[in-house]
């Protein structure tokens, strides 16, 4: 149970409600790939705090204005001879919270005698291109895209071969999780001069256009939630209908406010969508919820117990605030832009293989809503043009490891596709488990998925030592 | 003789004289890799005209203007049993020309079974962004990159799959030549899951920073002229400082002007240096040019007979004239802009090595130069951030073909790699002459190229029918 709890507060975590439609998928069509779980290191974290000038625009030559990236380095690790540089490619959030958060690059770096570098992506954290008027309309988000990323973290690279000593003939390993584990996949296969190998830690690079259904993540959830216990995901299927019998009159609507003490009680049909929406986004818990054959009044008085755990953990609120979610320390800006252009994941619910209400994957509306909010219409092709799809068996030295529980995982690489293009499985694994720290509650599966993507780390570094180097 | 003539125009080529420095470097920095020599076909080349919708920027949300990028398609030999697809990937200039100079590709078309598909270059022929506003400044000049033209390919290439019944489930090749091979070359390395392999021609993918000595070039040229009989390198060798000496008072200048037969007679050291940068670029014929041992005068006027049959060879023109070079057919704007913005190719002569007077590579007189002329600034070190340089031994298919004869070959890869790079020499073979029509001149050395490009092509070929294949 614990660690469903967990799965869900990671795969669940929400920018606010900034694309509000389709209806229950609003939030979903959304969502980000990150996580807001800060696990324990078991080593000291001490880093450097560096800045690095990155043009904000690598792929055109009529804008040469700047911004400043940030990144960290430790280092206390590091040996010149023999040793290695891992590189972190930051994802939508501030890099600080990252590099607290991957201990697993932290328990590694004596062993492979390693640097570790975590680069901030732009228009997240600190490296903000504009400053302050980096959100302010599509022409200053203009350069807020993966290709720009990856095109920093290159020229982070070669700057640091360049200005540290002893690093300019060291092999560089990219690492990352989720949305970071699908860009360091890619700068590996797009820069593979820079980086020997990657490990892309739960990175759905294959949650785009029609590669996989778009159901198949809202079906791990329901999976997930019927393998916690009886009845839950029932309980919660059930929900939503009662939820609209009661709501059809102004008694109704009352009756539900209060049961689940609401701050802002319900007033329309709309109050009513925003509410099913932020219930869906919290299912977190299932022990209020055993039993599914009850009356609507008791189904939805055990649903705010659940809520209740969720939200008002410190037992401190007197109601619910349905404007609240649970992840203020990601760009929930810059990740709202960034799926309504490149990183366009549809997603969709039927209600027979899922708990949740059915909504189709609605493009168009997707899109309509993006041009109201952004300025820009998404191309929801680009990413499998650029970065190829199912057909990347060309590519070498990739690890993709998938925790069994995660939702993410339906859209990630579980199958090997060639001897260096390699898939990791961890069958109690949540999303990207396995780049957190060791931890005494640990599976041994994810024990061993950390072992083997040790070695092959090991294999890449061996590799590169054993091959005649280049200067360019 | 005549194929030193024939390398000689092939690879001095110019376009115009867009960057007025460094003084002799002027035009050699700003060098069209690309040739102005009409091949005859053995076949006949029928084709069929089309257009496609891109998007100006393929990598930025704001701009969502188009434009129409023109192709070409051959198909009397396509089968769609087990056919293929060769996609020139069309460089600086208008396409059907470069349909009309890749006899190669017709000639081998049905041996391969093969579709010939030419894209046009964005920025060159009739593929303009901004229709006649594109040259007109950095702002409409800005989508004018390698980066931009290779997803034009992307999505064309993926286009024609979705619209051509037969194109899904067949293999596409990249060809191309001179800078049309370096994009070949980048294509396979960037989207390896859109063409199987590349026939880069005579692509010099490393003439840029320092990574090949920026005097191999002229170097090569000197060896050539060497080659092709003796005193005539040390002629023109000779040539500059007797230029120099005559040209101290108005009566050296006058008699030059005279001598040479100059529309408009030499005023000063400008139009001197001028004249000298004029004669650099036309250097292809020796026969006047035995003896380097004569008088000043003597010397000069003997240049004089070698220009003239360069730039006279109709016998009508009375005087010669310095503002006439070769390459009308040529996109000259598009590529100087080029060359100050990504396509940075250092080259410089020392007068030891080479029959030119010194001049060194001074980068910053370039970009301040090309700021003066475009608003831009060059950025020398991107293309080997973006494509690797030296380091691009993970990737695969690639032949790069070189003609020992030809100056760029400095700057290409003139030895295997891998057993999957490979490279292909050329021992009389000019600028990318294997991708010209058979021609029953053609060396012996020229046509085991040829045969040996279509096996490796069809080695890709069946490789690919052999592998389980995907959608996407």
């Amino acid at each position: 149970m614990g660690r469903l709890v967990l799965l869900l507060l990671l795969a669940f975590l929400m920018p606010g409600l900034a694309i509000p439609v389709p209806p229950a998928l609003k939030a979903l069509s959304n969502l980000h790939l990150s996580t807001s779980f800060t696990s324990r290191p078991s080593v000291v974290m001490k880093y450097s705090i560096h800045y690095i000038e990155q043009k904000i625009d690598h792929f055109g030559f009529k804008n040469d204005k700047t911004f400043n990236q940030r990144y960290l380095i430790a280092d206390q690790h590091w040996r010149k001879e023999g040793g290695s540089i891992l590189f972190y490619t930051g994802n939508e959030g501030d890099i600080i919270w990252f590099c607290n958060n991957t201990g697993f690059m932290w328990d590694v770096a004596e062993e492979l005698k390693a640097m570790l570098v975590f680069a901030e992506h732009r228009y997240y954290g600190q490296s903000l291109p504009f400053g302050a008027d980096a959100f302010r309309d599509s022409r200053h988000l203009n350069f807020l895209t993966s290709e720009q990323a990856l095109a920093d973290f290159a020229e982070l690279i070669k700057h640091l071969k360049r200005t540290i000593p002893g690093a300019e003939n060291q092999p560089f390993i990219a690492l990352g999780g989720s949305y970071g584990g699908m860009l360091a996949a890619w700068f590996r296969m797009k820069y593979p001069h820079i980086v020997v190998g990657a490990l892309a830690a739960s990175a759905p690079i294959w949650q785009f256009e029609d590669i996989v259904p778009c159901g198949v993540f809202m079906k791990i959830v329901t999976k997930d939630f019927k393998r916690s216990g009886p009845n839950c995901s029932e309980s919660i299927q059930r929900s939503w209908d009662a939820i609209n019998r009661l709501t059809r009159n102004g008694t109704g609507l009352d009756w539900l406010s209060e049961a689940l003490h609401l701050c802002t009680p319900l007033k329309n049909a709309h109050d009513v969508q925003h509410l099913k929406d932020w219930i869906s986004e919290t299912w977190v818990v299932c022990q209020y919820l055993k039993n599914p054959n009850l009356s609507d009044k008791k189904l939805l008085q055990n649903i705010f117990q659940a809520l209740n755990v969720y939200y008002n953990y410190s037992g401190q609120a007197r109601c619910l605030n349905m404007s609240e979610t649970s992840t203020s320390s990601l760009g929930t800006l810059g990740w709202s832009y960034q799926a309504c252009t490149e990183i366009v994941m549809p997603f969709c619910t039927n209600g027979i293989d899922d708990m949740f209400e059915p909504h189709p994957w609605d493009l168009k509306a997707f899109s309509d809503e993006c041009f109201k909010q952004w300025g820009v219409k998404p191309r929801p092709s680009w990413i499998t043009s650029m970065y190829g799809g199912k057909n990347i068996s060309s590519h070498t030295n990739i690890i993709f490891s998938n925790g069994d529980l995660d939702p993410w995982s339906g859209g990630g690489v579980t199958k090997n596709i060639t001897n260096t293009l390699v898939a990791i499985i961890i069958p109690e694994g949540a999303h990207h488990l396995d780049l957190r720290a060791n931890n005494a509650f640990d599976p041994m599966t994810v024990l061993l998925a950390r072992t083997l993507e040790v070695k092959y780390m090991k294999q890449w570094i061996r590799d590169f030592y054993a091959s005649p180097r280049k200067k360019h």
